[in-house]
């Protein structure tokens, strides 16, 4: 069945459009071509042409699933709070709750159950098992729809091992498995080390596009070549190298007490690390005047200390501003050494302490996880092993926002004209235009789509100017038009999106002031355009 | 890739069986086999067996629904209940509530108001969309898991149209749609008319798998053929033919008056009827004796009325039993001939007023539905006719249950040994069971599989007996075994399932006790599969 574009595609039939569509947001983009349609803040109503895209997505998600022999599964998306009870997740405000059940968000707790209904021995394991479909999130501030929904659509698996040698061996399949499924995609991306602490943990991934639009800002060493994100990144400063002059920071305490905060002057102070060093619990939401000023009146402050943080970055020889407020040497405690600054571009790599750490844009797409007994513990889910005795699985997860990946795939791909998918995800890969100058033989054109199987093909042969079609087209980002026009039985093909190397190509393709496209007689396209498509 | 079956599928290693599996109701055999496992009741687990069998089943609604050109869409699950206000549907108890949410059991509000944002000219339409995916419905006794459910699969489409006429042409199409569905999957099925009133309505069809385990009951006419559900048809008495007897129930009514219904002994009065018929108001939960104390008691019953309601088959020579209660006929109201009771076997169509009804069991799988303005006129929702004026639309809205539908199916066509799945839906087709006995190449088994394209095979040479594992594979309903044993190159083929015509074949089928098998090379086997399966 060959579907005629566009105008009977719900959604798709594009209005006016600037030249320069790069002023508008991509999920807006995404909803003017009509791939998607806001109900309400963070949901989602998939029309035709983002559903094929989703699809597309989901094929090669789960072609590399399955061919490691992962299982999978589709679990009901009501879960009931008595397992998340157990884990300790039913309190999160982010989940929606429907009486005694909640909209799961994720599924340890579920799959855990479940997979100890069946794995109830050393010999059945390891399984690694997943399932693509929706999942729900009480955002407070649901943001651009796909980027952050409060439905969205995901990919989530599970690994089930023995012990934690054979998790780590299930853990990098997964890992080799995602490496898989970004590469076909064709999208430039990295793997980034999502441990906190030092740059180079080696438990948990974050799996980034690359994009000047992302909004999480990564760091690579340029000597081990070492990614992580910047908010997991403390930087490394050699012995001896301090700051020339540190920057203040005044919080107030639970307790009221005053708490000061050196940091080299001009570095971004990570409170994560700082909580995570667990030193001092402050009161938030004041600012620093506030909280001297708090701290000043004699009513809250006389019997209360000042404790004094300095980050690893500040030491003998830095400048320390004066204390804004009167003290006593004998009420005040001081912390030394404590890391809690963001790592900068041109910082030293704290892993390798050799390279240098550049940075760069990214758009979280994907994340891997060795969990080790976390959920298996709080759910006693385990089997017997050789001797009959019960262990607790060794668990790994690893997540996949297929719903994310659309938008974060047309935000690193776009340009100021439109979309610009790649082949592996695009909804349709070729347009065939019929231009209103074609004289020849309409049945020329259903012999040409015949002979694209595996093409994704659409045939636009409605009224209408070739120019409009061809840029209706571009703009929704198909990678290919094919235009049977007064020159036939040689047609053009033009090419919108190229995501690969074209210069391995044997065709010869012409580049008109950017515009790529190549002449072949019509008995040659179907080939020519395989060959374009396993580049793009 | 091959899979090796079946220890490797999460759920699906069988523990023992009794021979004869008769008593196990078909969900506890579904999850015994694991197909499906149940969280919570009324929620599913899909196991992989399961999900397999899913997406052959959504293949096919999908196939039949884009080749005449529905267009697929994916809503979200979270629908505002502004809409819903305007519908006056958000105040059922059976929709899902989360916060300003409600989770959509259906999506007439939604589809209308997304299609009204871009079919706004008569030149759009017709349009017909639909989704596949879940629903939720706060069912207050979920049974079966699969029948009914908290969280369903379900296949729902949606026509949009100008005008009646064109209406019921998208309405007939979609019959079509369903027609083909039904008989792609090759279970048995009949279209029965849903209009309440007489049998022959014409705008609402239940479509309902023939299967003496279901729940509903349906009666033909055996002149015309027509079908309807029990619950839908009134019988038909000629003039002059009344009950010789009549049974008589008590009620009271919302005002303390006694209505006493008679009706032709033997048949069940069908309350529905008689609400629709709007003559009285019944106080619910009263059995005859106790309206009859009630109603007796001087206190409550001074200034009541007695209204006595006579069924349309109860007339001049019926025997009317004696009044249980004290009564003045001034005070006394009677409404005849009003129609209430269920139609039965035997009784004459009323339809045709010619053939006789016969009644068989059914198991409904979808619904069809000409809606009219109904929503369109709630929510205003149209488009600019020719002239510019806006008009509402006339619309249709489709169902199939698809998690109903895996168990619908599986009751219609499992046996006493367990489930037989039609090839059309089976989650794997053939299985090829390797023999102890085999001595030859294993190359030649990898080399028959390849040969398999387009069937859904999977090879079993596990360790085990081959007889327990073609026990398995039967139990689970896969539709064919074939054994590679010690007679190779012959291979043997058993026929577990077969819903079709297997004398088309050309093959020699033998009969071994029931048990239908056939003897091919294995370099036949491929050809020959395929022309089971064509039939199966």
């Amino acid at each position: 069945m060959i579907r005629r574009f566009y105008s009977t595609i719900l959604g798709s039939s594009v209005g006016k459009f600037p030249k320069n569509t790069s002023d508008i947001p991509t999920t807006d983009l995404l909803i003017k071509l009509g791939f998607v349609s806001q109900p309400n803040s963070g949901l989602t109503h998939w029309l035709p042409l983002g559903l094929w895209t989703v699809r597309n997505i989901i094929g090669i998600i789960r072609k590399h699933h399955d061919k490691i022999g992962c299982q999978e599964v589709s679990l009901s998306v009501m879960s009931h709070h008595s397992l998340w009870d157990k884990t300790k997740r039913w309190q999160n405000d982010e989940l929606f709750k429907v009486g005694e059940f909640c909209l799961a968000a994720t599924a340890e707790e579920e799959i855990t159950q479940l997979v100890q209904r069946y794995a109830d021995s050393y010999k059945k394991l390891p399984i690694i098992t997943y399932q693509i479909g929706r999942k729900y999130r009480n955002e407070k501030r649901p943001r651009g729809g796909l980027l952050r929904g409060r439905e969205f659509i995901m990919k989530d698996a599970y690994s089930f091992d023995v012990n934690q040698t054979n998790a780590l061996k299930s853990f990098e399949k997964m890992n080799q498995v995602y490496y898989d499924i970004f590469k076909e995609i064709k999208v430039p991306f990295v793997k980034a080390n999502a441990d906190s602490g030092d740059i180079g943990g080696d438990l948990s991934y974050e799996w980034h596009f690359v994009s000047e639009h992302g909004e999480d800002t990564l760091l690579e060493c340029d000597a081990c070549g070492v990614i992580g994100n910047i908010e997991r990144v403390r930087p490394h400063f050699e012995d001896g190298k301090y700051a020339n002059e540190a920057q203040v920071n005044y919080h107030l305490t639970k307790d009221g007490d005053l708490c000061v905060v050196y940091s080299p002057k001009g570095r971004r102070v990570n409170y994560k690390f700082l909580k995570e060093e667990d030193l001092v619990d402050f009161r938030p939401g004041l600012s620093s005047q506030e909280a001297i000023e708090i701290f000043k009146d004699p009513q809250q402050s006389e019997f209360k200390n000042i404790i004094r943080v300095m980050d690893v970055g500040v030491g003998p020889g830095t400048l320390l501003p004066d204390l804004e407020v009167p003290y006593v040497r004998s009420r005040m405690t001081t912390f030394e050494d404590v890391s809690f600054t963001d790592a900068q571009d041109g910082d030293t790599c704290s892993l390798c302490k050799a390279g240098q750490l550049k940075s760069f844009k990214g758009i979280e797409v994907g994340h891997t996880f060795y969990l080790g007994k976390k959920y298996s513990e709080a759910l006693n889910a385990g089997f017997a092993d050789s001797e009959g005795q019960k262990q607790l699985y060794e668990m790994g997860c690893y997540g996949i926002g297929v719903s994310r990946l659309v938008a974060a795939i047309a935000e690193a791909t776009r340009d100021s004209y439109g979309l610009r998918w790649p082949a592996s995800v695009a909804p349709v890969q070729l347009d065939v235009v019929v231009a209103g100058s074609f004289t020849g033989d309409k049945t020329a054109v259903d012999e040409l789509v015949s002979n694209m199987q595996g093409v994704r093909v659409r045939v636009d042969d409605e009224d209408g100017g070739l120019g409009e079609k061809l840029a209706r087209s571009k703009r929704i980002g198909i990678p290919l038009q094919l235009i049977v026009g007064k020159q036939y039985p040689q047609v053009e093909i033009e090419i919108r999106g190229a995501h690969g190397d074209l210069g391995k190509l044997e065709t010869e393709i012409q580049d008109q002031n950017g515009l790529k496209k190549l002449v072949v007689d019509i008995q040659k396209a179907p080939e020519t355009v395989r060959k374009l498509l396993s580049v793009m």
